[in-house]
């Protein structure tokens, strides 16, 4: 079977029972459950349960959960000190490196098992969310900012990058988004954590092999793209000239255009509303404007399945709640630590080493020259 | 098309000129050069050459390459404090992180061009063998020792390991170990490098998937395991009935088999003669006696294809030379820079998004319950 150059386009890796993608319906499930009933009732903490057991927990199942989520959040003193040597590094260089490091220091990480690789991935998902506001803040030459118990994944996140406790409603903003990031099926660092896996590498090498293929800029880098897009517009009057210049230029369009959906990206649409309130209270209407100007230049290409998805409108938001630029790929990695985990250990439960073929095209027989008869 | 649950088995990824290998008749080609040839005549500097421009070099290329290489061997001082923290984990791990961390601090290594990716591969040539070297001296409680300038990169590298000049012979055999690990088509950490390259991560990004993915046992472990059946069975007369035990028993014998070899691996019959000719030299015969009567065992299992492979006699080969077991892994490594480096750069040319799918086979209409009413 061939599927020669195409990036394995239309080839089942597997089955999975972690999340359905139905991309002609624009339509997205995690274990049964529609994205846009999570996005309304569940909190991040809900979901992350929901993905790796496979069912919403009850409320104790819940409360132990978070137990353990909250027991995850520190990070030891030598990360700390690495984050602070990586300073002159790429966020993604820096996360890559701190989490490298975090899960080589956790002694109990090492086999390939769900039973070994359940805890370690829970402790994780909080590490990674540590790791990205301490480097935030060592970025911005503040001291790191240690984990609050009695606050939420998501509101605990935003007390250790900036220092304060968060409003009600940014805490559920970037819960929110935190969902709608959480799980995706076998995009690229999915696919990478699972080809790790494969070799039965613990969970840790699994992770850090996801957030190596998730800094490239085709994958996790869409979002940092939109925002500089939408801060080179500057004005939403001059948004379609510059759409069609762009496209005049044969440049992409970043924040358009998905593998899988060929209709509107549902993640997309639930972040859309949230641009336009948390701009409005923000008193930057600006930046929706602009983007809504983007979307009606590019209508016409909704024919041939060219819709915005999720990084078109996340960018806009994380600004508005100041978040720079250079976190969004790590805020999509604090956001996507679930699903990963998830498909880590569904790849354990039924291993098989991932590889596939390469077709080789060159010559065959060449005879070894001594080097002082090569040209 | 679908290859549900066999790991990609004979699905074709993508086109290659990098090597062939025809598993039936037992043959390993590297750019048209067989590896029997290369083994007796190439240097790794050569062969790394070839692997990443596609023909042997002249002498003037082999020397600026060279030069190349050699301004590569000193990696930044953050990176041994790295290594330095770090010390409790795997060397796995160590190197993993050491190695994201060099890359991220190599401010030219962005883009995901071959223009920008091929010098700061051919420097991470050098930097993973010195990260390897100085890892190796911090768990000894030594201090890494500097990389010399007039040695080659197999006998510097013994040298920054054990703080001597090696023997000719000893640098000879590690110099052709390097060759024959250097490069291995399609294999899990190259096709890991490959999905990276696949979302234009830039190339360090890639070679850490890489990393990440060999560490696991079925991959990158091999070697280790082997020499640890080697001391557990101690004893010649002992091999026959320990193989028998563990067949029986239903387990798998390390060192033998491969996804690609049908017939004997060409590497490891290279190796054999090293093997044997250096435990005679070492006055240690016991060992190349004990893996020669473990293949008598596992002779029958040659008409299921079932042949020693690479890492069945680099074990005794590494011990006999003073490279301690928990390094053997990361040797893979220092060998398989030039074949992951080329095969980034392949992606790059005729770059494509690697994501295959996953066929969902879960529930897809859940109906969102309130958490009181879960069970």
């Amino acid at each position: 079977m061939s599927s020669v150059g195409t990036g394995l386009k239309g080839i089942v890796l597997d089955e999975t029972r972690i999340a359905f993608i139905d991309g002609e319906a624009g339509k997205l499930v995690y274990r049964g459950y529609n994205i846009h009933d999570l996005a309304v009732h569940a909190t991040f903490e809900e979901v992350s349960y929901l993905l790796l057991y496979g069912a919403l927990p009850n409320r104790e199942q819940l409360r132990d959960f978070d137990r353990q989520l909250k027991a995850g959040r520190t990070i030891p003193e030598p990360v700390i000190e690495i984050i602070q040597r990586m300073n002159a590094a790429h966020p993604m260089d820096v996360l890559r490196t701190a989490c490298s490091a975090v899960v080589g220091l956790d002694e109990n990480s090492r086999e390939a098992t769900v039973d070994v690789g359940l805890p370690v991935g829970i402790r994780l998902i909080s590490q990674v969310a540590t790791i990205v506001a301490a480097m935030h803040r060592i970025r911005q030459g503040l001291d790191p900012v240690s984990p609050r118990e009695e606050l939420s994944h998501a509101a605990n996140f935003l007390y250790m990058l900036f220092g304060h406790e968060p409003t009600a409603e940014d805490a559920q903003i970037i819960d929110l988004d935190l969902v709608l990031h959480a799980e995706h099926s076998s995009n690229a660092s999915t696919f990478a954590a699972r080809v790790a896996a494969g070799t039965a590498a613990d969970i840790g090498s699994c992770i850090v092999a996801a957030i190596a293929t998730l800094k490239g800029p085709l994958h996790g880098g869409a979002a940092e793209a939109v925002q500089k897009t939408v801060e080179e517009i500057g004005d939403p009057q001059k948004a379609i000239d510059y759409i069609e210049e762009k496209i005049k230029a044969g440049e992409k369009v970043m924040g358009f255009g998905h593998r899988v959906y060929k209709n509107e990206d549902p993640r997309g649409s639930e972040l859309r509303g949230v641009a336009r309130e948390l701009g409005h209270k923000r008193g930057n209407d600006q930046w929706f404007q602009i983007l809504q100007e983007v979307e009606r230049a590019m209508e016409p290409y909704r024919a041939k399945g060219i819709y915005p998805n999720v990084d078109f409108y996340a960018g806009a938001v994380y600004s508005l709640l100041g978040i720079p630029d250079e976190q969004f790929i790590p805020m999509f990695a604090v956001g996507r630590m679930p699903g990963w985990v998830a498909h880590v250990l569904e790849q354990y439960r039924d291993n098989v080493l991932i590889r596939p073929l390469l077709e080789y095209t060159g010559p065959r027989h060449l005879r070894w020259t001594p080097i002082d008869q090569r040209n």
